[in-house]
């Protein structure tokens, strides 16, 4: 049956946004992204200093809270709702609860047909990345470089740390269905 | 019934991103925001050069095709679903369309509870906030003006172009039930 | 004599920027904009996390330190170096130290024709502004709303409280030799 | 004697922004840098629609007329300047015009201790980190790859096609006077 959501998984400068726009380029359909990112973004800005909320600490390290994670639960049925109307879906993430992440997408996402991708790229490659976007906390790249694939299961897997990220996303693009 | 979904509509640069991240600081509880801006953001690089996409003329005028609206009728169910799994929600749109324009809405929405805000501002004030903000083509804001507003009925219409934007947003919270 | 510097100054969202790109497009000529903003950034990041450098705190108050201080000077005489070179520059600042501050762009700029202006907001409408641009730490609108101006002495002062950014700066222009 | 500015040229997308913020890390001394593209954003609006401003064909072409060139002499002389008063500046840079290009500088920075840096890329791996960073016009990388670095002499020169922004960084610092 025919992909209706690509999830993409990794941690914090894996080089998941840039895969995303390759393959919103190589892939015929139109296929909108939506990210992380953006949802922390439609957020207010008071549940970043609130604990039930996201807050992001000196160390790189992200905790998330009973109102983010209700919200988050929320938004993945927003997806899922979008999907089922008929769009084909690119999602990219940050699995921090590892393979308890990806249950959670499992369950929202629940009859779509989904392709599921690990976004890999060796802590110490991403950590400099990090110091060269220069917009991402210092540490965050290594905090999560490992974590957000434990337990997860994939049908593919690309790496960042020597492979181009067009290249990445035309291997994703030839497991599309 | 408690409010689930405020839905703002104004031209380009009537204010209603400065009115929504006020509304996210005075309302009490955490509400998500999805702009209309944020699903073009959504959309592949390649549908700005395409008629069935989006396009942006030179004077200021929008145009969308057949695949931008079959995308954005995805969008609005997905919008519906985040507000039916829980969370209170704002959008704000351009309502291109006028009275056609928010019937999609209603449609998609159907069994939610929202409010409707207008969010109007004089032409030439909003001409000339374009000019300061810089990011947007020249024409735009005077193109959208009234158009927007045409056969569309509200439940609360602020005016920006002598409020400032936290008081339009004390306005608007409130009319949140 | 013909202005060769605009110099604005005004505490954080008292509407400088929008200002400034309002009168590059209102005057005939091309004046360039540098805001100190634009030279924050231009520094390394980790002067952000330095008493030496630029450091932010959590109620918006704003602390220089001696590097800070020594490569300001610098920019300042960067800037008077271009507008001797022929430039007609418009530069936009937040004079924290007052008088202080003006004096050391006084000593930069020797020579030179400045405009002098002023950008005032009341406090309490620049503290409903920074809610709405949402990219500013909360607290920095009202801390800074007097102080700066405090000593200075202006050619013309404008007031964003109920005067748009246009108009402010059709009356800058207005004054422009 | 000590190196006063370190001047980096490369095409679109050869990863000049990325070798900056690692060298502004990586350097003991707080190092401002100043790129060309935050000269264009000084630059008044209408300057990108105007023959003598400067302008971005549909081809990834850039023009630039003697509004533009007259206007970028000052600024080479304010960057001069700032480098006289004590800083130490990082610029980054596309000789457009090659050779000429690097001739512009040279006479704005007489007596100044400068290290020139090439910074490379692929053609075909530009184009590609063209698309993933998806806020530049398409074929400005491959446009720009060969062409800036006709008949420039360097003291120094790196190839982001396999190597890391940092790695890069850590061989200029290291060549850093």
């Amino acid at each position: 049956m025919a992909t209706q959501v690509i999830i993409l998984n990794g941690g914090s400068s894996s080089g998941k946004s840039g895969i995303v726009r390759c393959l919103q380029a190589v892939l015929p359909d139109p296929w909108p992204a939506f990210g992380i990112d953006s949802f922390v973004d439609a957020l207010p800005a008071k549940m970043q200093t609130s604990d039930a909320g996201i807050t992001f600490a000196a160390d790189g390290g992200v905790n998330v809270g009973a109102d983010f994670m209700a919200l988050e639960a929320t938004w993945m049925e927003g997806i899922a709702a979008m999907a089922r109307a008929g769009a084909r879906i690119i999602v990219d993430d940050v699995f921090l609860g590892g393979a308890a992440s990806q249950q959670r997408w499992e369950k929202a996402l629940g009859g779509l047909t989904v392709l599921w991708v690990g976004v890999r790229c060796e802590s110490t490659v991403a950590a400099g990345r990090e110091i060269a976007r220069g917009d991402r906390g210092r540490g965050m790249a290594a905090l999560q470089a490992e974590v957000v694939h434990e337990g997860v299961a994939y049908d593919l897997e690309v790496d960042t740390t020597h492979t181009e990220s067009l290249t990445c996303a035309r291997l994703i693009a030839g497991r599309v269905g």
